[in-house]
């Protein structure tokens, strides 16, 4: 059994940017040479978070507009008080979709669908070089 | 230290039918042997989610009513546009859920409460033949 | 490679209740001198949820108000009808945010964001003594 870390950094436009990580987790993957296990994604810092989808011009703009009828950006939140730095809706989007994801692999292969990508969005309102930890446990 | 993979899957009718697997979870733990660790359940496909919730007819109808008031059906996605297979709800809704949930185990037994269910939401607008990976890592 | 299971519990409020548990994961990870892998917290049972964000009274107050928007506690749910314990809003916020994370650690230090903490949301309508399992798998 092996465990691995691995920490990527990926230049984002923040703004709800949202940037398909899959071939760099496929990279480390291979590289590791593990072939049966978990993959866990964990995006570092609270105005960023991951999910999956189909990564597609039409579903990136739905996820968009999602993210701004739940948690709209014309708002002021408490959080603006409190660093006067304008990213409260940045924060609650981040809580709200969540920061982790875990997937199970054999053969080196994650299990994700043929149209199933992971995706890191940036909540934050400005460009970030935001940090993202892969974990691989197996054998 | 052992590590197991294996697929599922579960005739759904799609809509947001959701299906408990709280017992075929237990199944493949007692039968992996595996006293102690953490089980990954991951669902392949974009249309589709996984949570924890009472399963119970009331809980059923409101968590439906939840996923039509925060993505509704009536309404036209941009993903609608990309395939023109009319699912951009579905889509939507399953990146706000997530694919995966990990859950500890002792004795073989999930740390679920009495009244806590894993439960697959397949929003997809057909039924489907859903496949989902349980992945047991653990002693 | 080593694996660990503890449970704690904590006193809630109830009632949305967000209570940071960051510190009581670190002093469990210090403490199983396990030095890299992935800690999971599974909060047990259907009310209660786990999430990061930076735990200030800003933007505490704004995620309480996220969850109101999105699930009211003013609203009769069809669950209230099965038990009668009017805690419907509370199961339906639980499902929607979920109960489990995971998160990788290297030098038995959490890859957390220096303003992201982990935080128990407990949604229930009453005091609870809430459970909440650590697993911790690594070399």
């Amino acid at each position: 059994m092996t465990v691995i870390n691995e920490t990527l950094t990926v230049q984002t436009k923040g703004y709800g940017h949202l940037i398909n990580i899959t071939d760099q987790l496929s990279s480390v993957l291979k590289a590791s040479g593990v072939k049966k296990g978990i993959l866990t994604v964990f995006v570092v810092g609270s105005t960023a978070s991951i999910t999956t989808f189909e990564y597609e011009p039409g579903l990136i703009k739905d996820m968009g507009e999602l993210y701004e009828k739940l948690v709209p950006s014309n708002k002021t939140y408490h959080h603006d008080a409190t660093w006067g730095d304008g990213n409260g809706f940045s924060h609650v989007r981040a809580a709200l979709q969540g920061p982790s994801l875990t997937v199970p692999f054999e053969d080196s292969s994650l299990y994700l669908g043929t149209w199933q990508q992971v995706v890191i969005a940036d909540f934050d309102n400005r460009p970030r070089n935001r940090s993202f930890v892969i974990n691989i446990i197996g054998e």
